[in-house]
């Protein structure tokens, strides 16, 4: 053996490892940018052995996304105790730490990356907007959400996402301020809807009436009634 | 031949039939579920001559793409006259136009259908995207916009993106109050963004002061004041 040092692994640990070598390499460049060679190199193993434990680039990236996916669905979990706004900006945190750590992994999927429109790939994706959309309404105490609820909590979902995707772009807005600004469009986009049902207006009050004085909701309202008497 | 009173199209003419048959058939059904044989005997020709027009259906599929953004595109332009928040609401009322008239071609489209992840195809969506982009911008008279700016209106089109798309699966909510909603949204994100940004505010007051007492702009500052007080 070159090395003289390397160990055998056992078949899952060796998946494990490309596939945190090859997300690590996502991490800094596209996916397809990144070869099965470079991913090789990395690992400290040959290009035939990479290709002995996925059969192919797509097999390693999906691999790959599925493991940043589980990752992604971990940090939505947020204990149910406290104001609303202060645990989603908490959860926002972390969405923002998981896009920053996978930077140009994420933009290639979510633009369009070598896998996109696989079935799988779009499976996962979907699962990981299901997972983040099952903790909101779990937030809310809500079951069996209303049309406009609904629409309400996936179209915010896919803001976040947009959002996340533009700050990538250059990063030329401090992030803390967008994980603020995401929770404060949160209450926007339920309030705009709460216009046209009852059950949106009382649920917008109950999440209201528990924050503190000194959460981002009552910063939003309080900006907005500056805005309104302006 | 067969038909006895077909007439011999030229190949643009042909062409462009093909394309309508495809879209006509993806209003109503998935292009992935649609073959090349039904499009066939929809504009009464053979298989073999539809290949002679289209190599294979990726190519068909990309061609009908094409004139769907075209299409779309050209209802993104509005006359630059009279309140924001009308001419706005009037362009929503076309996207829903587009959207309902192309239902399942357009949900395949955005989640993922058989050309997705095509490059040809992603830069067609995002030109479209781009579109709608230079279109607000111009309505706002804005030609070097903020990251700010630019943050509000590149992630308001993509709730507008998923707005549509939760509506078409199941149609649970009636469109004309999405596109008033879709409005709204436009104005309560760009509330948000003010709090932060100076030329966001600026923008926000002008956009605003322009509004009759009747626009929907108007109306949402008046439920937003009603939320506040309550």
């Amino acid at each position: 053996m070159a090395t003289g040092v390397r160990r055998r692994m056992g078949v899952e640990e060796r998946r494990r490892q490309l596939i945190g070598v090859a997300l690590e390499l996502f991490s800094h460049r596209s996916p397809d940018e990144v070869s099965i060679d470079e991913i090789a190199a990395a690992a400290g193993i040959s290009r035939p052995l990479v290709y002995h434990y996925f059969p192919g680039k797509l097999s390693l990236y999906e691999a790959a996304l599925k493991r940043a996916a589980e990752d992604l669905a971990e940090r939505f979990e947020e204990p149910r105790e406290g104001p609303l706004g202060a645990r989603l900006l908490r959860v926002m945190g972390r969405f923002f730490d998981f896009v920053d750590e996978h930077g140009p992994g994420f933009s290639a999927l979510m633009r369009g990356g070598p896998a996109v429109g696989s079935s799988a790939t779009n499976a996962l994706i979907d699962s990981v907007r299901q997972a983040a959309y099952v903790q909101i309404l779990a937030h809310l105490g809500i079951v069996s959400p209303s049309p406009r609820l609904e629409l309400v909590v996936r179209s915010w979902i896919s803001l976040a996402e947009s959002t996340a995707l533009i700050w990538l772009d250059g990063r030329r807005i401090p992030r803390g301020e967008l994980e603020l600004q995401l929770v404060h469009d949160f209450a926007a986009l339920a309030a705009v809807s709460a216009a046209y049902d009852s059950e949106m207006a009382a649920l917008l009050r109950h999440l209201l009436s528990g924050e503190p004085v000194d959460g981002p909701f009552a910063e939003l309202i309080g900006r907005l009634s500056g805005l309104v008497a302006a």
